[in-house]
């Protein structure tokens, strides 16, 4: 069973926290035949933590886990401190093949997503 | 003439800044037709601030100008910060019609863009 973990920062405001778990019940909706476990999780200042994700996912049958860094840029979140929160998980699922997503912002469609955007209000 | 003014947080790691200043190169590649003029900006901690970008916008001949704020979520940045510097700016720019875009995380492509990332590794 594959697994898409969606991770954020995390905010000390709810209301951010609270918009990254919609999107990811959004995904859910959207995307259940090829993820068939989808929950979001956040570097730190939220509830559900990397390792706590990572968890309800293997709860849940994840055999194969896609971390996915909900992040604009290759900062030092994504180069850094994601890959080493997932290596130290790691060895808890010995059975369960976790991988790290490319970060959003490096995605070919990002283009398009900004043009669309900038049009919305023009 | 119609401007986009890209506006990230901006960044203490110099490499996370350049990447925002690429991207809007790539804008300006890509959409020269449609914005005659592409500049990056930031909210703080990088140079070329909003105002800085707005006068810079304004300097190469805009007479509209789309803010779009290059953020995923919808926090204080969004709601307040960006909103109150263009409000302190517009005055100096009477003829120029300066608007504000949905952030990127309200983009109905976004759903696209989180597939594609997860797929780009699995």
């Amino acid at each position: 069973m594959k697994a898409l973990l969606l991770i954020a920062h995390g905010s000390r405001r709810k209301q951010s926290n609270d918009e990254v778990v919609e999107l990811a019940e959004k995904l859910r909706k959207n995307c259940s035949q090829q993820y068939s476990i989808i929950h979001a999780g956040f570097l730190e200042l939220a509830q559900t933590l990397i390792p706590d994700g990572i968890k309800r996912c293997v709860d849940d049958g994840a055999t194969e886990i896609i971390v996915l860094p909900y992040f604009l840029n290759s900062g030092r979140h994504v180069v850094e401190d994601i890959p080493e929160i997932v290596e130290q998980t790691r060895p808890h699922y010995p059975d369960v093949d976790i991988k790290i997503a490319q970060h959003l912002g490096a995605s070919d469609l990002m283009m398009d997503l900004l043009i669309s955007s900038a049009n919305s209000t023009s």
